[in-house]
């Protein structure tokens, strides 16, 4: 069939195959501990579909997005109802990845799928630190019971990490224990992105995971997400602050929590598409 | 506040306080095993809601919704990610209303919300039969490795009372061996309601638990659904069906697998209502 | 500004100018009255934009929209939170119409819309009979306390009719005091249309009003509307039903309670625009 | 039923019963004057459900809601299509909340509800001053020909109160001659909130009654309302100019014109929820 | 990358590659003439993406899709605002798999799309018939001034057929002159699929093409379409008439016009992909 | 008919007759190459039922919009499927709108249509400079084998008027080559309107034609297009800018690319009824 034009079946710009690729984009469509608003399952996919409408060119960069370096995996089976099985997939999946030299960006699904990922990029790199852009605190011991939760994310990363290991920003939501044990146990920069530059100055040199919960965006501009939170960051505050940690030795990356079904303007599929090509032309050399 | 006119809290005709209820509704606002699209979780709110829009006379029954016999207990608080924990709730709940005498009337939620509730009605009624109505056999062994699942809801329900106790109806979807386990384990009445007086006729004076998968319906009629399948049973042949069973001892019954927000224009939630009215008055003396 | 080419302003096929036409179209975009949910008074401005996407010819009645004949007159102004007012503007405008000999088709708004259209008709037929098709009885002594709502429309008509002059036809809800006064003053053919021909046979050589209230509809084939309810007719039995009418006098008529915004996907506006199609061909000599 | 966990059937954090309480929340679902868009009567129903998305924690002010200090009193029952009926229910409700020594909020419904509850104030509090955040002017002397209209509504509050008693902020939007009363009769800011501070000079030990108008915000974080005008604040504005408030005596308050219906996303319900638990939190002592 | 569990990336069921297999479907996401409502060029890719939610086991068949025997090639990389060069990919792609043995199944689009499918076929096969199941008649000679229009499809493939090769099944919409034509020139049955016994008697042993405009279905069970007309056929009387051509050579077939974004329950999109499974089950020996 | 009062027809304030107007309104929805979401071909309509929810006061300019000056003249009958024919039958509407001394302001349909209407201004002034609003730079030579297309317009533009009159604001996506091309060849000035003053001081005295492409907004405030680029300017950025323009001799103008359907809340057509109102009282005297 030759000469038949086709449209590709990838994300845009995420063409190269998996052994010539630095970086590696999967999905992992899974919600299943989100008790306000499900739906962020089906964020890869419409993903997928909607970056055809981008450019694979940034002004903000001012550079194309690399050929035959970004592979995209395609979308992980999930198992829905056994959160752990869910997760150990994810796990295999990230540690594969980091094993063959490469970076992992998941696209979720819920914030807990990070947890896994960060599990992974740590059995790599013990040292690792994790930068945290979202509206919630996600550092809830238990959430009606449950350890394993999108609520307690950063807590159990936090397990892992110990003190001052995890730099969060963004954070407008909450309850008073956890803004408590953020002030004392995590480098705490609540409601903006202001003082991005304080992460750069104290991670140069050393490894970092970046974790993007979209929520940390203002809901004027990204509705389509399950615990949409008013008062957050503008697109360009997010922009400018990821182009800032480009000198980051950036290991691993997830963006989470879209939830394109809220919103059907499509308007936050095309902004969590854009983000997408920002944070990988941030991580490509 | 004497003489302030207020409107109910509860879904319309369920003002009873629950020790002099015959029946009690509440609502199991859980989907945590959904694998294709999740929202059930908003159907008991959505109905409580939208019921006020109802008369509480029913021109099919030509009667009235009777006064202080019906009980609306509420909204269930499941955790989500934790299916064992949230199955083990509603199974004391059922069993709680059954044993105190009263029929329990349980709005899901996914259809797996079905199985705790049946397995309180089998512990005290062991000869108990089930009908069910459904677009989906929900027959399988296990669904991506999970025995707990919304797919294999009368799977699990069938190991309790094995051969020719659960009787099937309007079945158009699942897997070739589901047809099959169907066809030799169950009394099936694929595709539509048709012969529902076969039920009616074998199960005189038996004790029987209905539970009604909204999706028996046609899509057009009830697009607010996770798994919506073409060629269902009209609203009209469902409340006939309903009606036609009302001789039978019914202890028990849930509707599940409305979602509404699939259905931006309320409708599938305004059925869901009336089918619940005309449940609730097909269970009254 | 010679050959431009320029889109219609009007309602389809409605070009005529009102002192050639036989058919007068109004919007009347009231629904200050709505208890459940408003919106119909979009109906108007809604069915003259869509109603291009419609041809002018009908294949069930094998005719064109006659050239000339119907006028579009607009919409009317009409203020909201004062009921009378409204209602009178309405009145005056159908009187109006009626005394040049022309015929009224009024698109609401809500039902109440139709009383003083039927008044109008009345006080120059005042041996008026009224064909009502809808889901609802509308007959009501009052509703929350008013004597004005579109829940009492039909018994504000019966106060000035009497018995036998109203010819219900797909009521499928109401209270029960309603059902019972039906049964006693109106000439009552619950939940279909199929007995329509009783009324052709009874009605022959008599002046007649027809309101329409769309509910009648399924909401399957009908969601956009302020108080859906399941079990309605089909658009084929209401189009069979109409076509039945064509003998009879009509000298005034209305479709009401389309609320087109409940349905996104515009189905419910194109079924109204069909229904008034077929109605003004019906009224055509 | 003890062990059975429930979901909370109130406003998030209004558990209180009425008599311990000291701050009344309570729903006012009418929008019959709507000239635009109607559908703020769902908002009542829409904040209570969603508000459980929220946390009772507000990071703003450092502040947990307090417990057993406010109370939910539900939604009245008020009438359409007849005015008067429906604003005395509200005016009776504000009074017997304000008589026996609490404070009315209201969640509305259209801006026009303010007007009785104003109304209550001022019987027991003369003096009061009123502060008024809007997109809307609101001060026409008549609309369509009615003078009780949601774009009358400070007009008839300045009948009541006479020359500078009213502040208003935000205002971008009206008739030239509505700017004109404004500059000369009540205290104007236009376009936005950045003089909030000059209201709080002014105030300081006098009663205020403080209504807000959502629509106040930009439509980018609040398209869910009646009449949409783009070019307000941003939600931060909103809240710091509420915390500004803090410190005068706030005798009640409002929240109207979310229209929650059209806002697919949820968004502008989630924000409405947090601009009542920041104003919750302003007048709690 | 051993063991990691993906989704498929293909329309559920359709995984042979393209030298094995025997049916070919392909995307011809075209709307470029579309004159009322756009959008079926999002078809095929929402095809894809939700035909994960079906089963590959049809219950009305009683069969399963066939392993290896399908192909999905993906969607066409058309032009928009150049119909003629879209117009040539298509009829090159359809050629290339006809002239290789197998039978192509093209996802539109529009109707239009039809068009160089079917020259490809008549190509090959210059006696050919063409089974048209639509709701319009799509035999206009031109749609404003355009010879090459989705109104004017089969007029197109009349000029090259002549009388009697088109045997068209539930129009119920077009201009009189259409009507006209079609009892003239094609085998012509209106509004329903109830003689479709009548193609399979005079079709026997006649190589066969056939078109499904999905808008022949009811609006209420397919809104998502360009141009919706009530009075449709159900889903089942669909089924039926497609089952019951089983026995004709059909080679080559395309379903087209489904238009998913005007239907945000997504069931016009489960629909469709119901349609095409039962087509290529039917296609298959 | 007198004394019925009826609701205009026109956009808000536009009801002068053709012959005394200084500025004549029309729509152009065309949207035929729009290669990722069509749509923007409902935005006169929409524009025009939208506008009456507005004021004709602008209190940003202190200005009501002057009485018989603006002509709304309607919607232009374009054909699909062939891009030529549709943007000659503009060409000649300009043409003839300005040959009669008037000001045309043209409201989308996508982009591409500003090229008729720029190529007539052209014809009347050969040294016009031209004021482009956009967040694309449509510079592309050709888009997928085109060189007629939304993509390409401001290019097509260049090839008539060469360097240096084009003055490009808020362009923030694009090809390398495009950015390359815009620095090289336009007055371009990317991101945002911060240097509107530029434009001013060198245009002063000069004719310009201003065309906004209202994707220049930001994807918050403005959802309803048709390819959404987040991080665009405000809505007070774009009214400011505006009226920055207003000593310039703007001899027409137009507004493109709202497609309304994207967004369900309708803000962003209430967003173009203002941008449309402040841009009729910039270009009048």
């Amino acid at each position: 069939m030759n000469n038949i034009p086709l449209l590709p079946r990838t994300i845009l710009g995420c063409d190269a195959d998996y052994d010539s690729a630095e970086t590696v984009v999967f999905g992992a469509p899974f919600d299943g501990t989100a008790t306000y608003r499900p739906g962020s399952r089906f964020a890869p996919a419409a993903i997928r579909t909607e970056s055809i409408g981008l450019e694979t060119y940034s002004p903000y960069q001012d550079l194309d997005m690399p050929e035959d370096k970004i592979c995209d995996m395609g979308d992980l089976d999930l198992p829905f109802g056994n959160t752990g099985s869910a997760l150990k997939i994810i796990r295999n999946t990230a540690e594969a990845i980091l094993k063959s030299g490469k970076k992992p960006v998941m696209i979720g699904g819920e914030h807990l799928v990070s947890l896994p990922a960060i599990e992974a990029a740590l059995s790599l790199y013990p040292g690792l630190h994790i930068i945290h852009f979202d509206a919630h605190a996600d550092l809830r011991e238990e959430y009606i019971g449950e350890q394993l939760s999108h609520s307690s994310v950063m807590r159990r990363v936090y397990d892992l990490t110990g003190n001052n290991r995890i730099h969060q920003y963004g954070i407008r939501s909450g309850t008073k224990e956890e803004f408590l044990f953020a002030k004392k146990h995590t480098i705490f920069h609540p409601f903006d992105l202001n003082s991005i530059e304080d992460a750069v100055t104290v991670l140069k040199n050393k490894k970092v995971y970046l974790t993007i919960d979209l929520d940390i965006l203002d809901t004027g501009v990204f509705p389509g997400t399950g615990t949409p939170e008013a008062g957050g960051v503008s697109f360009m505050e997010l922009i400018k602050a990821l182009i800032a940690l480009k000198p980051l030795q950036i290991v691993g990356a997830d963006i989470v929590e879209l939830a394109p079904n809220y919103d059907t303007s499509g308007c936050s599929t095309a902004v969590a598409c854009k983000v997408l090509r920002e944070l990988l032309l941030c991580m490509s050399v």
